[in-house]
C-alpha cells in the first residue's frame, strides 16, 4: 500500500509503497478515506525540536482520519465491517491506574498514532477496534476525519461551565474556532475572540464569534471590557500558547472565573499567578486530548443534532499523493483544516 | 482607649490614646479581648513596598482578634452584648455581584480591618454586626482571636477534595501548619510537608503531618515519589509564595491533581505551563480570603467537635502594651503564633 | 390606591382602598407598571386547602410583577428613583446560615409577597431595595413582570447539566414551557415535552420543544426511547407534580441521569425508589424559588441576550380592575401568562 | 473441586464435585482462600421472590472472596501466579457507553458472580484479570475477602461530601457499619446511627459512630434534632431499605441537604416528594455497586493507610464444609461479618 513515511532525520515526508498492517486480535483494519493535517504533522514534517524529541523513526505519520473497516481480529465485537468509522488516535492501556479511573487521556502508556506508531496517511491503518468510532454512513469523509481534532476543541469548552456564560478564546487556529463552535453549542451567552491572523477571526466569525479581536489593532483588555459592561469574561479558554494572548486573557478573566488551557507555550513563561489566578480566585484547568470516551459521546450529539457544523471549517483538500502541496499550504498558515484524499474519486469536494 | 496605630511613613507603631469608635446602626462595639499578629501586619509595621501602595494612614492597625460585644447599632439583631465574638476581618459591601452570588470574598468594594479601616490592636474596635462571629463562652481569647487566619487554612484545604487523598503543603507557615490540620480533619489519607525551617517543620509535625520535609537537606521530589509508590499526590497546596516551593510542589503532583494557591510570590514567576498544569490535566485554584460565610461554619464544627485544637499553635503571648517586643520576635520569625492582650490579667496563657 | 385583597375566607378577592405602604429604610416603594398571575394565586383566589394552610387575612394578593421606583429609605444606594424594576418576591432575611451561606432561597425565615406580606396587585408596593432587581428602561413591562416566574424555570434548568444532552419536561404550565426555552438556550441538545392539554403543548413547540408529546395519545415511554436511540434522557425536569407523569418521567430516565423536581405533588405518592433511583445510580434534586442572586444574573444573560424570548408566551393582558375575568380565565387554563395593569393605558399590547 | 452449588428451586445448597473452571484468555484461575456471606447470598439461599427472578440454576453461588491466583490467560499482563486478590463481583463489558466513560457500575451487560455466572463457594474460580485486585501478601483473607462489600459502603460514602459534615446512617447491617468507618475517615464531623438492633448499634459503636439510635426505644428525630442544636444532618446515608427509616431519615436531613441512598425497599413505597426532596431543596443519589475502579482505590488508601480497620467486624468463620451452620446464623441476625474458608487450616482466627 501507499503510505507517507517519515523515514530520515530532517525535514519532509516520503510516500513509501508498504505491506498491509498486521491486524491483532483486538484490531480493526481500516481502508483510509480521508485524513486530515494537524499542527502537530507540520511539526514532524518540518523537524522541530519537539519531534526530533518524541517521535522514533520510521514512522507512518497522521493521526486524524475516516476510513472503513475491512477487516476484524478475533476479539472485536464491533465495528462491523463495512462500518464507516473515525479513530481516536491515543491508544491507551486500559490497564493503569488513570485508565482505570476515567481519566483515559492520561494513560502513562498511550501511543498515539503517527507519533509512536503506524498512523493515518497510508491506504490502510489497523487500530484497536475500541478506537475506531462509528459514523452515520451519509457523513461526509471530511467531516469525519476531523472529528478527533474536534474532541480537543469540544473537551476544552466543556470542562468550564460555559452555558449562560461570557467566554473568550484566545487563538482562532482550527481548535479555536471549534471551541468557538463547541462553546455556543453548549449555551454560551457570547463567545469573544482573539487572533494576531484576519484570516483567521474571519473563520472565528463564521463558526459562531460574537465578536472578533485582532491585538494588532485593537486593545484586547479594553475590547472586552467594553464588551462585558466592565465585568470581564467568566471563561477563558486558551487555545494559542502564545505568552501574550496568555496574559491578556487573564487579564480579562472575571474574578472566580474559570480558563481552561490547551494551547501550549513549549517553553517557560513569565506568569504572575498572584494577579492572574490567587487574587481572582481563579480555577485554571490544563486539557489535554479528549475525554474517552465521554467527549466523543458530546461531539456525536454536537454533530448529529446539527448544533455544529464542521463544513465551512474545511477549506482545502487535496489528493493524499499531493501532500507536498498539502503540507506547503499548512506552513504558509492561510487556511482552515486541510484533507487528504488516498482516493481523488472520493473526495467530498473539489480538490485544490 | 489605647490603641496601636501607624501614624507615620518608615517603620513602626506607637501606642497613642484614641477616642471610642463610632458605632454605626449596623455595627456592634467590641472590647477586645486579644488580638494576634498576622505576616500582613509585619508587613505593615516594616512598611514594605506592598504596605506602601495599600495603606492610607494614619491607621489603626491588627485584623485578628476577638472580644466580646459591649454596644450595639439600632438595626442589628445579634449579636447580643456580653457575647465573646471573633471576628472576620473583611468588611464587604453584600450589594455587588459577588457579594449577591455566595462570592463574598472577591467582593470589589472590600474594607479589611487594620489595611483600610481602623483595626484590633486597640482597646475597642467597630465592625459591622454581621462581622462578629458568636463564639462558646469557654473558648480560650487565643484560639478565638486565631478563628480568621484559620479561616484561610480550612478555606484552602476546603476548595480541593482532600478526603482519601494524598496532599502536599509546601510552606509551614502558621496558615500552613493550620492546613495540614485541617487537611486532616477533613480526611486526607496522609500529608506531606515542606519548608527550610526546621522550627516551623516541628509544628507541622505537631499538627498532624504524615511526613516533613527540609528541602535544604533532602530532594522533595524523590521523597514524596518514595512516600506515594512513585504516583505523586493528589493535591498540593501551596502556602510559601516560593517560586522553588511552587516548582517542586507541582512537579509532586499526579496527573489529574488539584492545586490550591494560597502563598503570594509578590512577582511575576517564571512558570512552566505546559508541564505543570496542561499536560498534567491538573486543577489550580487561587484561594483569597475565607468564604463568607460557609468557612466560618466549616470552622466552627472542625473547631467544636475537636478535630482541630489550635492551642499547641500559640506559642507566645504578650501585652499590648508590649507590642515592641512582640514585632520583633515575628520578625526573627522563631514562633507559631503570636497573641497580644490588652488586659495582661486576662491572658490565657503564661506571657512572654 | 387601589389593591386587590383577600379579606375573607372563601373564594374570591375584592378590589378595595388603601392607604400607600410604608417605606422603611432599606426599602424602595414601587409604582406597579404590571403583575402577572401564578397558580399560587389562582390557589389563594380559590381558597385550596394550601392557601388556608399559609395565608393570614387581610393580604394583598399577587407577587409577580414589575415597576418604577418612586421613593426610596435612607438606608438603600440602588435601584434609583425613574428606575423600572423587577422584583424578587422572596424577602429573606440575610442572616440566618442558608441566607450566609448561598442558600438564601433556603432561608427559614423567608417572607413572600403576596402569601406573608402584602404584595403586587395593587398600584404601589415597597419591598426591601435589594429585592428590587433593575432591568432595561426598553424591557417591555409584561417581560419585565415575568422575570420572578421565569426565574423557577432557570434554577430548575441550571441545577442537572443540560448542555449537550436529551432533556425531558414533564408538564407544560408557563414554568415548564419556559423551562424548555431555558433548557434550549443553556445548550440542551433536544428538549421533549408531555403535557395532557394539547394547547400547552402548542405553547411548550413555540418555545422550543423538539418533540411535544401527549400522554393521552401516545405512550411516553416509547416515545421517548424511540427518540433517544432507546438510552433514554439525560436529564428530567419534572415541572407538574403529577403521579403519572413522575413515573414516566423517571422511566424514560437513563442510568445515570439527573432528575431535577419543581412540580408539587400536594400528597404522599407511591414511588418506586429501588427502581427510579437507586438502581439507576440517578440523582434527584429538589427545587425551590430561585438561587438568590444567581438565577437572576442567570437570567439577565438569557433575556439580554435574546437567547430566550419571553413573547410569545404573554397571551393575555387586562386591566387590573378587570381582574375577574383573567381569574376566570386563568382558573379555565386556555392561556399562557395573563399579565394585568393598573394603569390599561400602559398595557404593552391589546387587553382581552 | 468442592463447590456450593444451588441445583434446584426450594431453600438450601448443595456441596457438590465439580471440574476446574475453564480459564478464558483474559481470566485467571484463583484459589479462594476465603469467601464472606451477603445478604444477598442468603437471599438466593432461602430462594426469596428476588432470587427466583434473577438467578438462573444449576449455579455454583458466593461472590465476596480472596484468594491465590494460580493461573492466567494468555492477555493478561497482571496479576501474576502466587498473587494475593480479591475480585470485584460485578464482570463488565467494557465496551457499552457506561463502561466507556466511567459509569462501568451501570453496565447494562453486567454478569454478577454467584447471581449469573459460577461464583465463589468453591475451591477455585475463574474471573477476568481486570476483576482480580492485588492484596498486599500481609492482608488477612478475611479482610480480603470483606473488600468487595466494604466497596459498597465506600461508594456510598463518597457521593455526598462527608468531610466537616453531619451524617446520619439509618441501618446498621454490615454494609451500614462500614459506611461509618469509611465516613468517619473521610472526615465526616460527626456521625450518627439507627438500627432496630441493639446488637448492631453495638457495632455501629465500634466502628466509630458518635451516637446510635434505636427507634424502638427513642425518637429518631427528636435525637438528631437534639444533637445538631435543631439544625438536622447534612448528609443521610440510608442503608436500611425500611420505610420507617427513610422517612425518618429524610425527616432529619437540613434544607439543602444530601442523601445517598443504598438500601432497597423491594417495593413501592409511600413518599413525599414534596416535603423529603423539594421544599428542602435535596439532593438524592441512587448508589448501586462500586464505582469501578475509583471505590477500589479509594478502599486500598482507607485500609492500608489504617484509617478504616474492618477486623471488628468479622464475628464468626466457619469451615466452607459447615456452611449450613453458617447460613443459619446468618439468618438468625446476631452477627457481623460471616468468613468461610475452603482449608480450615488457613483460617485468620478461630472458627465457630
Amino acid at each position: 500500500m501507499r503510505a507517507i513515511r517519515k523515514t530520515s532525520f530532517g525535514a519532509g515526508f516520503e510516500m513509501v509503497d508498504r505491506p498491509l498492517p498486521h491486524v491483532g486480535e483486538d484490531d480493526v483494519l481500516i481502508q483510509v478515506k480521508a485524513s486530515s493535517i494537524c499542527g502537530t504533522d507540520l511539526h514532524i514534517y518540518e523537524w522541530n525540536p519537539w519531534a526530533q524529541d518524541h517521535v522514533k523513526l520510521p514512522l507512518t505519520v497522521g493521526h486524524e482520519l475516516c476510513g472503513v473497516v475491512v477487516d476484524k481480529g478475533i476479539n472485536t465485537d464491533g465495528p462491523e465491517i463495512g462500518q464507516l468509522v473515525s479513530v481516536e488516535s491515543h491508544v491507551i492501556c486500559n490497564r493503569c491506574s488513570f485508565c482505570r479511573t476515567g481519566k483515559g487521556h492520561l494513560c502513562e502508556n498511550t501511543e498515539i498514532l503517527g507519533v509512536h506508531r503506524d498512523g493515518a496517511y497510508a491506504e490502510f491503518v489497523a487500530v484497536p477496534a475500541i478506537n475506531a468510532w462509528a459514523d452515520p454512513p451519509e457523513m461526509p469523509y471530511s467531516i469525519a476525519s476531523l472529528q478527533e481534532n474536534f474532541g480537543n476543541a469540544v473537551h476544552t469548552a466543556s470542562v468550564p461551565l460555559v452555558a449562560g456564560r461570557k467566554v473568550l478564546v484566545t487563538g482562532c487556529g482550527p481548535v479555536g474556532v471549534m471551541a468557538i463552535a463547541a462553546a455556543k453549542a453548549l449555551g454560551a451567552r457570547s463567545v469573544y475572540a482573539t487572533d494576531i491572523s484576519d484570516y483567521r477571526l474571519s473563520m472565528a466569525w463564521t463558526m459562531g464569534a460574537d465578536l472578533t479581536i485582532n491585538p494588532k489593532k485593537q486593545d484586547v483588555l479594553s475590547t472586552v471590557m467594553d464588551a462585558t459592561e466592565s465585568e470581564g469574561v467568566d471563561v477563558l479558554l486558551e487555545m494559542s500558547g502564545a505568552p501574550s494572548a496568555i496574559d491578556e486573557g487573564f487579564r480579562a478573566l472575571k474574578p472566580g472565573g474559570e480558563a481552561a488551557l490547551l494551547g501550549l507555550t513549549s517553553a517557560d513563561l513569565s506568569f504572575n499567578l498572584d494577579d492572574h489566578i490567587i487574587f481572582k480566585g481563579a480555577s485554571v484547568h490544563g486539557i489535554v486530548g479528549r475525554k474517552l470516551w465521554d467527549t466523543w459521546y458530546k461531539m456525536r450529539g454536537l454533530l448529529r443534532s446539527g448544533a455544529v457544523d464542521l463544513a465551512p471549517l474545511v477549506t482545502h483538500r487535496f489528493a493524499l499523493d499531493d501532500f507536498e502541496r498539502a503540507f506547503e499550504l499548512m506552513a504558509a498558515g492561510e487556511c482552515g483544516k486541510v484533507v487528504m484524499f488516498p482516493d481523488p474519486a472520493e473526495a467530498d469536494g473539489p480538490l485544490s
